[in-house]
């Protein structure tokens, strides 16, 4: 980080680039960890995010990274690999879908509800119930908002109840969701990783050789030390179609004696890893509803 | 089978479900593995590809599994576990987006494009060259029949030749896509797996209790017998929120001796595991474009 770039973070609140517009889940994720007063700056896209903690424009970012009903947000797992951040924490928020419309707008006066496709589907039974047009968006609060910019007094969003609040519009029915356990885990993303807590986990991705049992041989790494995989994942790469980065996230910092020799394990039995970062474990706290 | 449904069967085509409008890639992918002869028939969800199958008013389903750019199709992992049908046959496809419009629609013309937020997010740069509004659709197929029926001049859709051809539209541009080596791989449904050709795979689901060495308990059972890993992928599952279902592909058919006794191994070193299906492993045919 240069000298000026330092001169004007003092001169400011920490600022946490996230996706979406204000009111979508990730800013309520920025909130539920970093707590009111830094600044949650808005990105229109996830590349967005790596860009502006890359430029030091903002100190930290945060990504959502699996959803509890949907599974990996896939375009966050590409640009941990493309870009040179840490993953510093992670963070859970339970997701609770809301429809929003404006102050005067019934329930029975909906015919058209407005939402990312994900959201949509995710309030399935609800909506078919409601039996209005539904209609695909980018964001769920960017929907909020576009409703009540256009003054669509016919029209509803799935949202979160933040999102109502902040572009003052009424809640007209909340928990929407098919199923409600409904949660999305999100990383921390700044240019160096955490200190060891003592309860940590270390995220890496790496290649295998294309081989019977060179999977089995890496993971053995862990297993001979009694280190417990928390997450497997395999991602396609870009270049040659069905080649396949993997995931692994494990107990432990990389600074851990066990740790630092399950990274030495790997590095023989790969033939390419990276370090994502080490960060203390988020604690699923489920009944906490933003 | 029905005695009735065989006999209805006999008086038609063999029918093939598949998800989206026609023109759909999906069905592109239905007459690649079919033939032409087959009777393709739209569905509008995933789950309805799976019911279709079911009930015995389609011989076959076929539905996506993963894209070499996007990852997985989650919805579908889901379904092969809600459902109890085989997976009897899989094939890939080269996914070539196009720009489609009506006949008179000159690209400089073009201000608003339709199609599927995926197909939009893939052909991004081309579309932020071009510079004007996207608006995010259920479908690729169903955009340019929306088009068309609405008469949108001013418009066009991300989708296949196909589609353009089926709904009498005219391709703009073709190969649009940011990254050329663009393939989805289709899975086949039915209610039997396939016999075996000596060339197969075999797809299981598993969970695995939660403690250390676990997964690598149970990969020993493919690694000590040779045996190919194709692909491993964790989703979560519904019922408790960061609890995994393990998929899992390896080489040789579930009838096979090798194969036999590593699903006996397997069965040991799990909590559960359901076997999906065995089935002739696809040729990647790299050059063919639909």
């Amino acid at each position: 980080m240069s000298d000026a770039s330092l001169m004007n973070m003092k001169a400011r609140k920490i600022r946490v680039a996230f996706q979406g517009e204000l009111g979508a889940y990730s800013e309520s994720a920025v909130r539920t960890f970093f707590g009111s007063k830094v600044e949650a700056k808005p990105c229109i896209k996830f590349s967005d995010v790596f860009k502006s903690v890359e430029q030091d424009e903002s100190e930290f970012g945060l990504v959502p990274i699996e959803n509890s009903t949907e599974g990996s947000v896939n375009q966050t797992y590409d640009l941990l690999l493309d870009y040179d951040l840490k993953i510093c924490g992670e963070t859970v928020l339970k997701i609770d879908h809301c429809l929003v419309a404006h102050q005067q707008t019934a329930l029975r006066a909906v015919k058209v509800v407005y939402s990312h496709p994900q959201a949509l589907a995710q309030c399935g039974e609800f909506l078919q119930r409601l039996g209005c047009e539904l209609v695909p968006s980018y964001d769920t609060a960017g929907s909020v908002k576009m409703i009540r910019e256009r003054g669509l007094k016919d029209s509803a969003a799935v949202a979160s109840k933040r999102a109502a609040e902040l572009y003052k519009m009424k809640v007209l029915a909340k928990g929407i969701a098919d199923n409600p356990n409904n949660y999305t885990r999100f990383l921390i993303l700044s240019e160096k990783d955490a200190k060891p807590t003592g309860k940590d986990k270390t995220s890496v991705v790496l290649s295998i050789r294309h081989v019977p049992g060179s999977l089995y041989k890496a993971l053995g790494e862990l297993a001979k030390r009694n280190i417990n995989l928390t997450r497997i994942e395999s991602r396609p790469t870009k270049r040659t179609p069905w080649e396949y980065n993997i995931y692994i996230d494990f107990e432990g910092h990389r600074k851990d004696d066990k740790c630092t020799k399950v990274l030495k394990g790997l590095e023989q039995k790969t033939s390419f890893i990276k370090v994502l970062g080490s960060y203390p474990k988020a604690t699923l706290n489920i009944d906490e509803t933003i």
